[in-house]
């Protein structure tokens, strides 16, 4: 399909003005375009502008409430829990993330629990936010429930993403932003579409076994009859499906358990938008255990060793958590953020919608 | 093949009673014992008193230090670094946890790293240490390099455990003990000991392709000739490889970065011992963020809906991490603990050579 490029600072102030039309305060409505934004031009387009529409449409109605006002729940040193109220998940995790940072830079350490928010984008974004104060940053959230446990078909659990960003120097950084399942919803979406048969490994069905058609397994997923995505490491034990299945319900522990919020299979999502969710970051300042000149000397070290293997026969590189995103996000500060067309003509009409110029297209 | 069963007492104090003999204090002698009994009564007998003669040679050909004093290099309300100046791994791990149970007990929560320290046994035996405060205990250590990057056949990164716990009421616990690579070594030689061929999908060979024979495999991965154990999520990126890889360097930071210690391919074992390794410990204390009294009660729905959804057929059960384990330890009170015949007896050949009695076998 062809990409159309958009310069990163365009098709940001594009998006905060669509939050903006939809209610969002400005402060709001820049945070969630930056968030956005910063998915494509990192390379992964599932948590990018595309989404937009499924934005707007929580917005419309009213599962994302663009005037909600954040609710401190729980305050002290080294912790905040916060009830976004039904809020849009990107602002308000970027303003806790603010916060955890600046209870991390006095006492050194600290976490905070957003209850009550939605889809927040990708977790390395947050996670991020932590590096240029010469921290350790963690970003996790639930999701609508999409994940079985090993040896049931049941969905309990959703794709449950895990940041961890850890600050280097020449290297830039080392930023894991995973799913604990095999894939996520987008991958077998994408799958229906092309036409394509899932390969024995990604889900199970409603009766315990690979799920093969795609579509099949999103309608039962959908309907909750049964059949899911299985934990990192596959089905049953022998590839250690039994560890992906343990991450999973350790982010569901840490995001849901810990302040209070909806959990597991009573998190789910609706035809037109995403189910509220919970979140969880955290921050470590690394003076804490040793010089952070020497703790980014040593990353250096460690991720260059890594970049430096030699790849197997058809490999090219060997990459480390955020080098490829790293290379990405270089090439769209060149040439401009990529988009597939039919995510450009969405844009395109949500413009129209809106009455808001469409950013310009680089030729 | 057999079982002897041994009451979980007096496998303890032999155990304790041996390290004494190898010339460690009593309370670290105690704690070491304690950690490795643990093991078995889990049903985890790779990290049991099996490894017993292991320790031995290691405290014989002096990489373990019976009388090294551990020495604090950092120490903030937060945070602490030790020195363990190559002491035995389990004792020097439990001082550890306990002081950041006690920071976490005063500040909310805390972290700890200990470098230069050896093999510490069951990652989930120092995260459970939390519970009883009402806090989520975190433990993880690297281990000597096994693990090959995607897209490479380099052995990089160990197997590097996760271990995570978090209390329940009637459930009583959930506890997450996971290496990040798909099997640890210790099944590659269960395979070469009874002859069969590896599955593909748990690790690669010199060649960067699935490796089958494991003498070949052990042999090569002992010399670094190349080759290595894949991390959980397998080969690739189809099923989430790169996720499993960046899990075991998310430890290795933690673990070694952190506190300035060796790291990944740096680490290697002896023929007769295990490598000088590095932990990472941490505590959060639940009440900074909601009344533990009604975390516990939530964990309690969560863990018992997990264990109740129908399993796929040909499976009796659904687990939650932990939950296996409890068993064996509620069986193990009952029954003692089990042990193989061939591991009791190599305890008895100990049992000579310290002069030692051999504790009493239950009929």
């Amino acid at each position: 399909m062809k990409q159309i490029k958009i310069k990163r600072e365009d098709l940001e102030s594009f998006c905060a003005k669509v939050f903006e039309y939809h209610k969002l305060s400005k402060l709001d409505a820049l945070s969630s375009a930056k968030v956005l934004v910063a998915a494509d031009a990192r390379g992964i387009p599932s948590h990018g502008v595309g989404r937009l529409r499924r934005y707007i449409s929580g917005l419309i109605n009213g599962l994302m409430n663009p005037l909600a006002k954040y609710e401190v729940i729980k305050d002290t040193p080294i912790s905040i829990v916060i009830n976004a109220n039904g809020a849009m998940g990107a602002p308000v995790s970027v303003s806790t993330m603010n916060k955890v940072i600046d209870k991390a830079n006095k006492t050194g350490v600290s976490f905070g629990s957003v209850k009550e928010s939605n889809h927040f984008g990708i977790a390395g974004y947050y996670a991020s936010m932590a590096l240029k104060h010469d921290m350790i940053g963690v970003a996790m959230t639930n999701t609508a429930a999409l994940g079985v446990p090993t040896f049931s078909s049941k969905v309990m659990f959703g794709t449950n993403p895990i940041a961890f960003a850890a600050p280097a120097d020449k290297e830039g950084e080392f930023i894991l932003d995973m799913s604990t399942t095999v894939i996520t919803r987008g991958k077998i979406e994408l799958y229906k579409k092309i036409g394509k048969d899932l390969p024995i490994g990604w889900a199970v069905g409603k009766d315990g076994k690979s799920a093969i058609e795609p579509e099949i397994l999103l309608d039962d997923m959908f309907n909750r009859i049964g059949g899911g995505i299985l934990p990192i490491g596959g089905e049953g034990e022998e590839f250690g499906g039994h560890k992906g299945y343990g991450l999973a319900v350790m982010v569901d522990i840490l995001c849901s358990i810990l302040c209070g919020a909806s959990s597991g299979p009573d998190i789910s999502d609706t035809a037109t938008s995403s189910a509220r969710v919970s979140h969880f970051f955290g921050a470590i300042k690394i003076d804490n255990f040793r010089n952070p000149v020497d703790f980014r000397k040593d990353m250096d070290k460690m991720l260059s060793k890594l970049r430096k293997c030699n790849p197997v026969e058809g490999q090219k590189q060997v990459y480390y958590a955020g080098s490829k995103e790293k290379e990405k996000e270089e090439e769209t500060h060149k040439f401009g953020v990529p988009l597939l067309e039919n995510v450009y003509n969405d844009l395109c009409l949500i413009a129209k919608e809106c009455n808001i110029m469409i950013p310009l297209v680089i030729k």
